[in-house]
C-alpha cells in the first residue's frame, strides 16, 4: 500500500505577508458603489462597519500586506497547516494523477475561517471595539469568530441562518462553548429580521438576511462593528496564507499544480488556495487551470448575472459588481450552508470575467458520495462545503485517468464535517435529495437587480 | 498577551519503538489466569481472540518493541502530534505553573485511540483476518477501529454501549462513514446480549456487556478476531508513542514535568502519556508525580478492590488482577462513556499498588466547567473524558498558585469533543447533574468477585 504523504512546514514558515491579488490584476475590478449616491464608496462610508485597518486593506493595491505578529502568534496554534498527497484516494480511483490537498480542518474551529476571524478580531480589538456582530451559514464562520473573540476578549453576536441553526445544534453549541451568543435569523432582534418574519413567520433564512441583521446591529452602536466571513477583499486577502503555504509545500514535493480545485460560496476559501497561484501566473509564472465548484442549488458563478447588487437581502450594504442570483434569492435548504449565498466575491467574479478561472456546479448527492469516498480513503470526513471540492478533484482525477495524463491536482479541504454528521446520517439513510432552486424565483430575483449602469 | 506555544517534531521523529514498561518494573505484575483452570493463560488460550503478534506483545518483557513501517506510514498522517504550552490558560488561572498539553485530537478519528487501532488492524490483516469485532463506549474507540479497518481493508463490527449509542448519533455516523457496522449493546445479535435484555429490555449497557458480545462474535468465526481499545498490555504499549513524543517535545522546551495528569477509564490514555516518564524514573531518572483522574461515578482506582476479576460482564474473558468495581457493576449513564468501565488496566493497577502513581476522582460538573474554561482559553473543546484530565491539571495549577510554586504540569488532551456537543448543550443549559453510582449495587458487585486466591 502506498500511503498518504504529509508535507509539513515548521512554524517559522507561517507566511509573514498576505498576498493581495489587486496588485497583479491586468484590469482593476469595478469600484464598490454607495447605495444612495451610486458613487464609489469612501473609507468614511465604511467606518461604521469596519475598523480603519480593514478598510485600508479593502482598497489596497499593495502586493504584500504584513501580518502583525499577534496574529501570527495565534495562527501558530495550527499553522502551517499540513499539505497531503492523497495516495490512498489516487489508488482507489486508479488515476495516474497526483492529488494533493491542503487541510484547514486542523484549526480550532475546524475550517479555514479562523485565518480571517483572528485577523479581524485583532484589528477590531486594536481599534478599541468591544463587540462584533456577524452572520453565519453552516456555522463555520460564526464559530471561528467566536473563537477569535474568546482569544482577544471581544463579545461576539452571531446571526445564524435558521435552516442551519436547526440542522446544526452542535455548531451552535461550539459558538456558545467559546462564549458567543448565537440567534436564529431571521430574528425579532432587528428591524430587517422582523420585516422578513412579517412576510413569512417560518422563513428558512439566508446569508443575505443574516447579513442585514448583523449590519443593522453594528451601525447602531459605537462600540460594535461588523465582521464578514467571506466576499470582501480583506477577507479573501487573509485567506491567502493557505495558498502561500501550499506553494511552499508543493516545492518540497518538487511539484506544481496543473489544476487547482476549490469550492465557492462567498469565495474566500477559493481565493485562499488559488490567488497566490493565479498571481504567480499573472506575473509571468506557470499557467494553472483553476476550477471553482459551486452547488447546483445556488449557482452564482454558473447561472448568475455579472451585475451590481447588494450583498444582503435588506439592501443595507454597498453595491458591488459580482456574479449574483439577486439579493432577494433564497436558495433551498441543502446541506452546505456555507455555500448558500446569492452572490460571489467581486474579486472572484472579476477573475471569472477575465477568463482566469473556470466554474462548475455539482449536485448535493454527487458531493456527498465523493465525501464518503474520501473519508474511506483518507480517513477525514469533509464538511459538506468541502465535499464540493472533493467532487471537483475526483472529476479531474477521473478525466486524467481517461486521458492517461499524470496531472497534478491541488484542492483545499477547507474543513472537517464533525459538526455536520446529521447530513451524513441523512445521506447514509437515503434521505438526501438533489434539491434545486425555483427557476421562477431566480428569474424574479434577477429582474429585481438594482438599476446601475457601469 | 502571551500566546500558546506549539512544539512540533518533524515526521522523522515519529517513534520507531513502542516502550514496554514490563521491562522496567521492580516487581512483575500478577499473571493473567484462565477462567476455567485458574492457571496462567497461554498463548494458545488467546489465539481465538488475537493474532500471534499481539499475543506475543501482551506477554513481552522486551523494553522496546519495533513499530512496523506500515504502521508508522499511517501514523504519519497526524503524528507526531503537537505539544502545546497553554499560556492563555495559565494567565486565566493566574498560576505560576507551566501547563503543557499533548494534543491527540488531531488524529482522523479525533482521539488517541487510532494509535492502537492502526497497529491492531495491521497485525490482524497480516495474519489473514477478514473481520474485527469490538465494543465501544463513547465511540472514540469504535470510530478509530473503523478508520483503521478502512485503511487496511478489514470489515469492522462495533457493539456500542446503548446509552452512548443514543447520546451520540454523530459518533455512530462517523463509524458508518468509514464503512463499519455499529449496533447498540446489549443487542439481540449475541447470546450474552440476549441474556442481558431478557433481564432488562431497556438496559443502558456497559463496556463489560459490549465486550462480552464482541468476544462472543469473534470466537465463533475463524476469519474474525476481537480488538480491545484499552486495558490490555499491548493496547497500553501502542499508546506509548504519545509519552515518547512528549518527552522529546519537552526537551525542545528545555523542561521536564513535575506532575503528569491523565484521565483513566481502561487506562490506555493514562499509560500512553505516563509510562515513558515512569519508566525513565524506574531506570534512575527524575522522579515525577503521576495523577490518574477518574470519574466519581465510576471510580475503580479510588473505590474499587484490587482483585482478580473478569474483563466483561458475561464472564467470558480471562481473569486479571486489577482495581475493579466488579464486572457486574453498571455505572450510571454520565457523559464520559469512555470512562464507564468497571475495571482498570492490570498494569496501571499494579503501578498504583507499587505506589508509583496517585489517583483522584472528579465529578461530572467540575469536569465540564474545566472543559469550558479550557475551550475559552485554548480554543479546543475537549472530549468529556479529556475534561477529567483538564480538571486534574487545573487543580494542580491552582495548588501551585497557592503554594507559589512554578511547577511543570503535563497532561494529555486525549481527544476533542466535536462528537460530544450534546453533553455541552446539556451542560450550558443547566441540565447536567453529578450522577453517582448506587452504593448497594457496588457492594453487591464487589461481593460477587470471583473467588481467586493470588
Amino acid at each position: 500500500m502506498q500511503d498518504t504523504i504529509k508535507y509539513v512546514l515548521d512554524e517559522t514558515r507561517i507566511p509573514k505577508f498576505w498576498y493581495n491579488i489587486a496588485a497583479d490584476l491586468p484590469v482593476p475590478p469595478p469600484p464598490v458603489l454607495h447605495p444612495g449616491t451610486l458613487q464609489p464608496v469612501t473609507a468614511a462610508d465604511l467606518a461604521a462597519l469596519f475598523p480603519a485597518e480593514l478598510i485600508a486593506q479593502e482598497a489596497s493595491t499593495e502586493r504584500e500586506i504584513e501580518i502583525p505578529e499577534p496574529i501570527r502568534d495565534v495562527y501558530r496554534q495550527w499553522r502551517p497547516s499540513p499539505l497531503y498527497r492523497a495516495r490512498r484516494l489516487e489508488q482507489m480511483l486508479g488515476t495516474p494523477a497526483r492529488i494533493y490537498y491542503k487541510y484547514e480542518g486542523v484549526s480550532p474551529a475546524g475550517s479555514h475561517k479562523p485565518n480571517t476571524a483572528v485577523a479581524q478580531a485583532f484589528y477590531n480589538k486594536q481599534a478599541g471595539i468591544k463587540r462584533l456582530a456577524t452572520e453565519t451559514g453552516a456555522g463555520q464562520w460564526g464559530s471561528s469568530l467566536a473563537f477569535a473573540g474568546a482569544v482577544f476578549g471581544l463579545e461576539v453576536r452571531v446571526f445564524m441562518v435558521r435552516v442551519s441553526y436547526e440542522q446544526k445544534p452542535y455548531r451552535r453549541a461550539l459558538m456558545e462553548a467559546y462564549g458567543a451568543r448565537c440567534v436564529a435569523s431571521p430574528s425579532d432582534e432587528t428591524a430587517s429580521g422582523r420585516a422578513v418574519l412579517a412576510s413569512n413567520a417560518r422563513h428558512p433564512g439566508s446569508l443575505g438576511i443574516a447579513i442585514s441583521e448583523a449590519v443593522e446591529l453594528a451601525v447602531q452602536r459605537e462600540d460594535t462593528k461588523y465582521a464578514l466571513g467571506s466576499v470582501l477583499n480583506h477577507v479573501l486577502l487573509h485567506q491567502t496564507v493557505v495558498g502561500k503555504e501550499a506553494l511552499a509545500q508543493l516545492m518540497m514535493a518538487d511539484d506544481y499544480p496543473d489544476v487547482i480545485v476549490a469550492c465557492t460560496g462567498g469565495g474566500s476559501n477559493f481565493a485562499g488556495i488559488a490567488f497566490p497561484f493565479i498571481g504567480a501566473q499573472l506575473r509571468g509564472g506557470r499557467k494553472v487551470r483553476v476550477v471553482a465548484v459551486e452547488p447546483a442549488a445556488c449557482p452564482s458563478l454558473t447561472r448568475g448575472k455579472y451585475a451590481y447588487d447588494f450583498g444582503d437581502t435588506g439592501r443595507l450594504t454597498p453595491l458591488t459588481k459580482m456574479h449574483t442570483l439577486g439579493s432577494s434569492f433564497t436558495p433551498p435548504g441543502f446541506h452546505a450552508g456555507g455555500l448558500r449565498y446569492h452572490g460571489m466575491a467581486p474579486l472572484v467574479s472579476h477573475l471569472k470575467e477575465l477568463g482566469l478561472i473556470e466554474a462548475i456546479a455539482c449536485s448535493q448527492l454527487e458531493c456527498f458520495e465523493a465525501g464518503l469516498r474520501f473519508a474511506r480513503a483518507e480517513g477525514i470526513v469533509p464538511a459538506p462545503e468541502a465535499n464540493h471540492a472533493v467532487r471537483g478533484a475526483i472529476k479531474e482525477a477521473l478525466r486524467c485517468k481517461i486521458e492517461g495524463k499524470a496531472e497534478t491536482i491541488l484542492f483545499n479541504l477547507c474543513g472537517h464535517g464533525h459538526f455536520d454528521m446529521q447530513a451524513y446520517i441523512d445521506h447514509l439513510g437515503g434521505k438526501l435529495t438533489d434539491q434545486s432552486y425555483d427557476e421562477a424565483e431566480l428569474a424574479m430575483a434577477l429582474a429585481g437587480l438594482p438599476a446601475v449602469s457601469a
